[in-house]
């Protein structure tokens, strides 16, 4: 007797290690494109054999004509696999951020919805090359190790475990069981920057540089999140130790290094609840740490409000009349 | 009286916080092109005004015909902005790594030599264009944050005041200062990669990502390199607490999240002098404590070997015990 071919072998090589290590039942996120299909054949596969309940979903995002039958015919296919349940979502995608960004944030919030009410984790087909191109993405963006860090193979409810696996081994999985693969127009659009890094950028690099850049990618991602999990935990640490209901003691964490500083004055602003924060307003921020020369409070998203006062940083909520009363800057810190 | 034109006056901006904060001479490393052009003609204009005395090194590859008289002219052109003393130093070119490779290994070793000749530091013309150039180099290689954090502004004995600027308007300072600007044929060879990553990948990603890639990159690198130095730093902390004459005590480092104990590998194996270490090499010692099942020793650069001996992993240099001077340059320096 054979085994499955190689291609479907890797897939299913793939999502094994964590199937065998968690009982959570698992819902298969379905596009119809080839990775997640070849995602679902070896979760379909291999979760009964690992005494895991598995079931699939796919959104309708209504943006094409036809949408909801072609929904539909997915759903039909995952059931024929032996999924169970396999649902269908529509969403209803908004404007924020352009096309690409809306259609994301409403298929996670659907996608998250659907872990919630089963109780399920979400497997997602992202590749090795998705992994290279959301890389490059967080590269053109420039905020930091952490938009260059790629995604996580596990972070609940999602867990991606084709991030190792070439694009090509998951549609040649496909072709091997002769599924019928959908490839979104979309992919292929050059109006939308990820199907350009994917047909033109990729490429010409793996010119220039001499090939295996996708994995080379990919691999700066994995150390890049571990180096991050270390300075985020130290920083954790840190804030744990120095906030108070007074606020930050400026002399604290002005001594810190710069890295860990930054992530001192996030984690702070963020347990305030203060959403949204840009690099511009972390700096500003910073610097009434570490450019003290009297300035003002540096505003925050939603109308809060960052300021310096007997030696401490303190966050005036928005709406706060007068905030902290009593707290004005400190007339001895103003140095020239 | 009006002030200097705009680029002549960026590119003296950027040389100046350098030339006030230190009174070691300087030696402006020229190439002829517009970027070490437009640096040499700012710091001859700062120095004195900081009282820092300033020269010039032009090295000759003796790549080119007419190369030796080119670094004659390049070497008057300094004289005339008031540069002293202005070396003109030739360089035997090997081949080892290829021609860029090799170029730059003998161009560095001929600037370290003057720098140590002269109690100089020696002043490099990077702009922030050549850092992102570098950052993708870095990235193809896949070898880890380290890789990508590009090129740092002061190591000893080098400086790099430009890195700040834009390509552009070193060249427009150059231009506005009347300098003749002479063009390495080697930049736009598309021969070489960071010749085709000028000249065809950074246009491409500007394109597809909006603009802003080259900047982009630059800050990620600068972001990365505060996360490095806090990592480096907390590893050495690690490594002089547990490191001692019979080797690394295996429980100790095992306990230590990843980012962590491949940094104290790695200082452990540089300290004991095994050059040219690998991420191969790495991930082979790295398992004998966390992927431990008996193995044996892991086979090192030069014949050292590394193994796990009652509870600590040892170092067996090849042949003679103790017998190891010097670290080996790090191999992650590849800048232009």
């Amino acid at each position: 007797m054979s085994g499955p071919p190689p291609a479907v072998a890797a897939v299913r090589s793939a999502v094994r290690p964590g199937l065998r290590t968690s009982a959570q039942p698992v819902l298969v996120a379905v596009s119809g494109g080839a990775d997640s299909l070849a995602l679902a054949a070896a979760v379909a596969f291999e979760a009964p054999r690992a005494g895991v309940p598995a079931g699939a979903v796919t959104v309708d995002h209504g943006l094409q004509p036809g949408s909801a039958q072609r929904a539909r015919d997915t759903a039909g296919l995952l059931r024929g696999l032996g999924l169970d349940p396999v649902l269908v979502v529509p969403v209803d995608v908004g404007t924020a951020g352009g096309p690409e960004a809306a259609a994301r944030t409403a298929r996670y919030a659907a996608l998250t919805r659907c872990a919630g009410d089963s109780g399920a984790r979400v497997a997602l087909g992202h590749t090795l090359d998705d992994q290279a191109e959301t890389v490059l993405l967080g590269l053109g963006r420039g905020s930091g190790p952490r938009s260059v860090a790629g995604m996580v193979a596990e972070r609940p409810p999602f867990w991606r475990p084709l991030l190792g696996l070439r694009r090509a081994t998951a549609r040649a999985a496909c072709a091997e069981s002769g599924l019928p693969v959908w490839d979104d127009p979309w992919n292929t659009d050059p109006a939308y920057r990820r199907a350009r890094l994917r047909a033109e950028v990729l490429p010409l690099l793996e010119d220039v540089l001499g090939g295996g850049v996708a994995p080379a990618l990919a691999r700066t991602a994995d150390l890049l999140r571990e180096d991050l999990e270390v300075l985020d935990a130290l920083a954790g640490e840190h804030l744990a130790r120095v906030a108070g209901p007074e606020g930050l003691p400026t002399a604290e964490v002005a001594g810190l290094p710069a890295a860990l500083r930054r992530r001192v004055l996030r984690g702070w602003l963020r347990g305030a609840g203060v959403g949204d924060l840009q690099a511009v307003h972390l700096r500003a921020v910073d610097a009434l740490l570490t450019a003290w020369r009297g300035q003002g409070p540096v505003a925050l998203p939603d109308g809060a409000e960052a300021l310096r006062a007997s030696g401490r940083l303190v966050l005036r909520p928005a709406g706060s009349p007068g905030g902290r009363a009593g707290v004005a800057p400190d007339p001895e810190e103003q140095h020239p």
